[in-house]
């Protein structure tokens, strides 16, 4: 039985106390853009409910060209005005380049992956950067509410980054 | 107080009950890739625990670049060997279309958007567009282990879409 087959098989338990039908509009108009990493539940760290906010993730947590359409589908579609935003400790992102990455993709396969290169060495440095290039999209409807922190894997703290 | 300061207060309480460290690789070798909406608990929905699966997000669960960097890491880097493609019903991208947004947003701010358009009309097309994008790609290290669903969002059910 694959994983999938396994996961399929919790759907059903879940479905049996699922409480229904929620609103579009995240209740508390928040959106949290977080790291793909499996050590991070985004609705278990932060005390989030079921409907309460967006969650967008990718590698790293970054700012992506995709992760700008998405938070302004959910700022100007979907009413959300606070954001935050998660990297982490030990990320995969910092333990090689996005060059490095292309090479080997390209010698795997003939094609070079033409996407945004994201990697970063230093967590509060990409947490800044991210942050920043939020306040700066003229897409988004609302930069007075963007935070960003860097979650401990080993004790689950967020700690927060100045800007 | 903000939403987020409420959010951090709860994280204070999470760090006294979280398990410590976990390895880097998802335990159970799976990446999720899911539509944003707050409705929408990956973890809980099937049954996965802290630590087990990748998950990647943004508007729609759509297949873009950025996916595709995420998913490669995921798997060349980080070992993972099956995809869960999640859209949804009542999806907010079933709303508007991509160039009617772009034209708001050019208006509002006098600069259009140049990020992938990936609004839909029907769910289960465009998970079957997800789920081919994936198969096509020359970037991913496991093609057998794709599977497409529909979260149903008054019932929690996941629907799986045949290829």
């Amino acid at each position: 039985m694959s994983v999938i087959d396994d996961c399929l098989e919790h759907n059903k338990e879940f479905v049996r106390t699922f409480a229904g039908p929620m609103p579009l509009v995240p209740a508390r108009h928040l959106a949290v853009v977080a790291c793909m990493d499996s050590r991070i539940d985004v609705f278990a760290c932060l005390g989030l409910g079921l409907g309460e906010a967006h969650v967008i993730r990718n590698a790293g947590g970054v700012v992506t060209d995709d992760v700008l359409r998405s938070l302004a589908i959910s700022q100007r579609k979907l009413k959300t005005r606070e954001i935050i935003v998660i990297h982490h400790t030990e990320c995969g992102l910092q333990t090689f380049t996005d060059e490095a990455f292309k090479d080997e993709l390209e010698q795997a396969t003939g094609s070079r992956p033409t996407w945004e290169e994201k990697c970063f060495t230093e967590v509060d440095a990409s947490v800044r950067e991210s942050v920043q290039m939020l306040h700066d999209s003229p897409f988004l409807a609302d930069v007075e509410h963007i935070r960003g922190f860097v979650f401990e894997v080993a004790t689950g703290a967020l700690r927060e980054v100045t800007p």
